[in-house]
């Protein structure tokens, strides 16, 4: 099984990744990785060790401040661009890795890989944990940032059959954020988008609020990318922010600090649930005809390893033929 | 000074609402209220209390059942109804707080009482608190689910002219909620606002993030009702499974229990600076002719009582004229 690295995406590049996917490679003995990028500096890191590790050199690099579609047609030999040709036209390659510029990625996967038939756009689909304990995720956060109903329809699709696969769960339930659970809620896009998802071949429970994001009581929640990246984003901020308050009390309490001494597990144990991006290795870009998925520009090596993983994983358990299976019973329902 | 309190609006009224009144009263020597609701039951209530309460019958109810236009049309009697009638009519009653269903509050003050010439839709702006130990207003945050450009230009305006007052802050650092902080990034919606953000006479700071909302670096977000809801309902839901991870957390470890003794206080700090709602005593419905605070439905008397002093707080720094000064710059600056 082989998939393709992009070696120079992200601000720990290439260094994480490298070691990143040297974790990989020593934890799945069949896999083989493609690492794309300076071919000369992913040799220092490597070390010697070239066993199922094939370099394919890339001496350009695409940017945070590079115009996403532009960069993928004028940087030929950057990084990811030279990671996705060899996606696009190797069979054996599986999918795709990269923590750079997540414009640049959205746009390779449209310009070079392409939707899956009846996907009108591809969607990424982060993963925050609940206060139940189980995990839910949110599709789009931040792909499509103005969206119409039927594209809200595909990211429940998408997201329901990522979702039963990453957790092994039968009939994730799906809810559409809006300001209210009842059903005449929401903005014209809201409105418009809820009996669609009533109709579709998902375990739709409704509208669900903000509020329930955390809950435990939503496995897959479902809006256009500019909402969910409000709530995304303000949960993850949130959870810094309460973090922070946290730790200014317990500075300023003589007693605290003796507490916190005691509470060392109980912080770690916060820390790991809610290290958030960290968990499942960045989001898979669903939608694409074959497997991509982006880290954070922040990432290190246990999340690229993650990637990996995620790679192999969604491969395994035919992530995109469940969602073109979806999509033919949702047309066949049409008809 | 006379404020008109919906006694039966919310979850616990009428107890908890004249109780609120009550401590009111006790704590500002010049103030009056009237109380609109079932009079036995909030003679009951007030035990002989009558100095400066005047009580108004009201026989009837609404309900979060009932459809808000048709309730405040077809409900004449209902508390909330007669309440407005009264600050409608009345030179001498500077307000009204109501912790009834959101949406007749809202229509009420739209039918009854009417907006500030010049702005396109009242908005609801609550109080979240910050990291940096500042807090953060959120405009609006679920009155007007669909937007246009203008009424986000409109929110602005309100949401620094009453920042202003309650933190006598004399410019507040003014946001446009956002999926970057790029001029160039947003939806429809949010690239059209932009611009009138930017020539509008307020401190305008530009695009933030959600994870910005408690970073303290802003002090007004300006979004639409939707976005505004599910950042709002989220930072809440956050804050919330946090604590609850965090409680979870000190349960399964011993030495933890150990710790929370020690750290009891930390925890106390925690709930006073997290405890959102309770807070500022609700929101105000800013941009309508006379002021109305909303409370929210499961508030206590204390939130009631903010609810009171906000009344008093706004009305004694005019409010409502600095909006109105501020549309008149407004429209100086575009002719």
């Amino acid at each position: 099984m082989k998939v393709v690295v992009d070696a120079f995406g992200g601000d720990n590049a290439p260094l994480e990744i490298v070691e990143g996917a040297l974790l990989a490679l020593k934890k799945h003995k069949g896999l083989e990785l493609i690492l794309c990028g300076k071919e000369d500096k992913i040799k220092e890191i490597l070390k010697g060790r070239t066993e199922r590790v094939e370099i394919v050199n890339a001496d350009d690099v695409i940017t945070n401040e590079d115009v996403p579609t532009e960069a993928i047609r004028h940087k030929p030999n950057s990084s990811l661009v030279v990671a996705y040709d060899i996606l696009k036209t190797r069979d054996d390659v599986i999918g795709l890795v990269s923590a750079g510029s997540t414009g640049a990625v959205l746009a390779g996967a449209i310009m070079k890989i392409g939707r899956i038939k009846g996907i009108s756009r591809p969607a990424l689909a982060p993963i925050l944990p609940t206060k139940k304990g189980s995990d839910v995720i949110i599709i789009d956060s931040g792909a499509n940032i103005d969206c119409k109903p039927v594209n809200l329809l595909h990211f429940a699709l998408m997201g329901s059959a990522y979702y039963s696969i990453i957790y092994n769960v039968k009939e994730p339930r799906v809810a559409l954020l809006n300001n209210g659970v009842e059903e005449e809620k929401g903005n014209e896009l809201a409105k418009e988008t809820y009996p669609l998802l009533k109709n579709a071949p998902i375990n739709f429970i409704g509208n669900k609020e903000g509020g329930d994001f955390m809950s435990g009581d939503v496995d897959v929640m479902v809006t256009d990318g500019f909402a969910g990246n409000a709530l995304l984003k303000g949960t993850e901020g949130a959870v810094g922010a309460v973090i922070s308050i946290l730790k200014q009390s317990i500075k300023s309490h003589f007693l605290s600090k003796i507490g916190y001494l005691f509470m060392k597990q109980t912080f770690k144990d916060i820390k790991n649930r809610v290290d958030i991006l960290s968990k499942h290795g960045g989001s898979p870009l669903l939608g694409c005809k074959k497997l991509v998925v982006k880290n954070h520009g922040s990432c290190k090596r246990n999340n690229i390893l993650s990637s990996i993983e995620q790679t192999i994983v969604l491969h395994e358990n035919h992530l995109n033929q469940k969602i073109e299976e979806a999509i033919d019973k949702l047309n066949t329902q049409v008809d």
